[in-house]
């Protein structure tokens, strides 16, 4: 077997760089000659959580089939939010806790989701179903992966064994999850040095929704007004993305870490299926979405219905 | 939760009841409302295997929204494979070996797929997990799908797993797994009593490749000449079928259990994408495929190649 490149989605968050992380050193203490790599820069809170764990950032790769012909994904499945060529390599493995939806494969593969909060959480029963040890610095990034995914347990995709599996990875990781967790998250959120363009690329993924293709952005803050004081600029570039990309709607959510709310900012068409989606009018292209602050949860698949 | 309904795919084999019969069970135990059922008349094989451990056929169901919201895939996943409104019901969970297409969720899901040669395989890792006791019959069953599935072992899909598995439980159902395995197949190929439609229909699969659709059937026998002697009014029903269904193309594969090869007879076009597939050139609509059993292994790949 030639090398894999194990990676998870475009625009990394937390999980997506743990993940290949932890998943490419169950590989390897298995025998197969894996490497975890990056689908684009990390964000803040990544950052925090390498530096942290002292573990070195992930090498970033354009094209998977310049290197290998076989892959394993993490933390994703979808085409579109995957490298480039994924279709042109062999996918001999997925671990996702997402939706199935445009993923196809000539030949059967190793392939396991389960609804759990964060894939993590998946791949530490791997271990555990291998016996594998966890290293303390991999315990450190996957407790940071859930805490990121389930924003510190608080997320309605947060599951109880999501919560078991992050109270013995922080035992192994030796940290108080709390007042890490909580560190941690707070440095994913100082958007004002960020450009409108880092914005909206911080964790954003695209979903084919009846014959349209949807941009949802998220990104996480301590006060909704660090985005909305600079709506109009940030509409301007949302409105930019859909014609560079063709994507048809863009759908911001900025998410309140500390109420658990969002605000939701729209830009293209067809908007009233969003307010149909979540039963709200916008107002000035935003509108309040009390207790949302799952994508994964409590907007793609309301969107998708209403599509 | 409400009643949960587990199947496996159309026109289905052993494995696909057998998975039915084991997944329903599992979840049962772990308090799921399930009830296994079917999607069609089960075939000889499978009668017999039924019948040796004392386990009544399944009841067959035409549509799945009629009776419930919830259901749990077995052995499939190709919604042209399943039940014919699986679109308007939500999948739960999935355990299944073969490639994955044509399937799409809303919602994350339990997905559980891996390369080896029998869907029972993968369910009896997840009694294990769950620390489940298999009773005697349901583990005659499981068996039977591992000896079907794998042709006695003979099959390259199978694996180092599959033949420990099946040892197990081999052990719990008390039976020598090679005579009743024989015995078994022999009961799946009498041929003689079919029609040309039940012989088409014993273990035919949809595929979409490219833009066509691709039905393949397989029936195995201890003499290809059962099929060969009635080639004439064999391609007559193969033609009926296309044009009734719309498939472009019908390969039916007959394999010789004794032997291990198979001669394939085709229907319709392009042709040329199944000579390309095999590299064999068609002489009166057959060619002999050396070594060959496995549609999912040997045929599927290939052909989805060749388109």
């Amino acid at each position: 077997m030639s090398k894999v490149l194990v990676f998870g989605h475009q625009n990394p968050d937390t999980d997506t760089i743990a993940s290949a992380i932890s998943m490419a050193y169950l590989q390897q203490q298995l025998g197969v000659d894996a490497e975890a790599v990056a689908l684009g820069e990390m964000n803040e809170e990544t950052a925090y959580a390498l530096n942290e764990f002292g573990v070195a950032p992930l090498r970033i790769i354009e094209s998977a089939k310049a290197e290998t012909t076989e892959v394993m994904l993490v933390d994703h499945n979808e085409a579109q939010q995957s490298v480039g060529d994924i279709k042109e390599v062999d996918v001999l493995a997925v671990v996702d806790h997402h939706r199935i939806a445009n993923f196809e494969t000539a030949n059967p593969l190793y392939y396991r989701a389960e609804p759990v909060g964060c894939t993590n959480t998946i791949i530490y029963k791997m271990y555990q179903e291998h016996e594998v040890a966890i290293p303390k610095d991999v315990a450190g990034l996957m407790l940071s992966a859930i805490i990121s995914d389930t924003l510190l347990f608080k997320s309605p995709t947060c599951t109880e064994e999501d919560v078991k599996v992050a109270e013995k990875l922080a035992a192994i990781a030796e940290v108080d999850m709390e007042t890490y967790g909580l560190n941690m998250l707070k440095a994913g959120t100082n958007l004002a040095t960020k450009s409108d363009e880092d914005l909206l690329n911080m964790d954003a993924k695209s979903f084919n929704m009846g014959d349209k293709v949807v941009r949802i952005g998220q990104v996480n803050t301590v006060d909704v007004q660090d985005v909305l004081s600079r709506q109009a600029s940030v509409e301007t570039a949302m409105a930019g993305q859909n014609e560079a990309n063709g994507y048809d709607l863009f759908v911001l959510i900025v998410t309140n870490i500390l109420d658990s709310d969002s605000v939701i900012l729209v830009v293209g068409e067809p908007k009233e299926n969003v307010e149909k989606a979540f039963n709200v009018t916008l107002e000035n292209n935003t509108a309040l979405l009390k207790g949302v602050v799952s994508r994964k949860k409590q907007v793609v698949p309301q969107l998708t219905e209403s599509f």
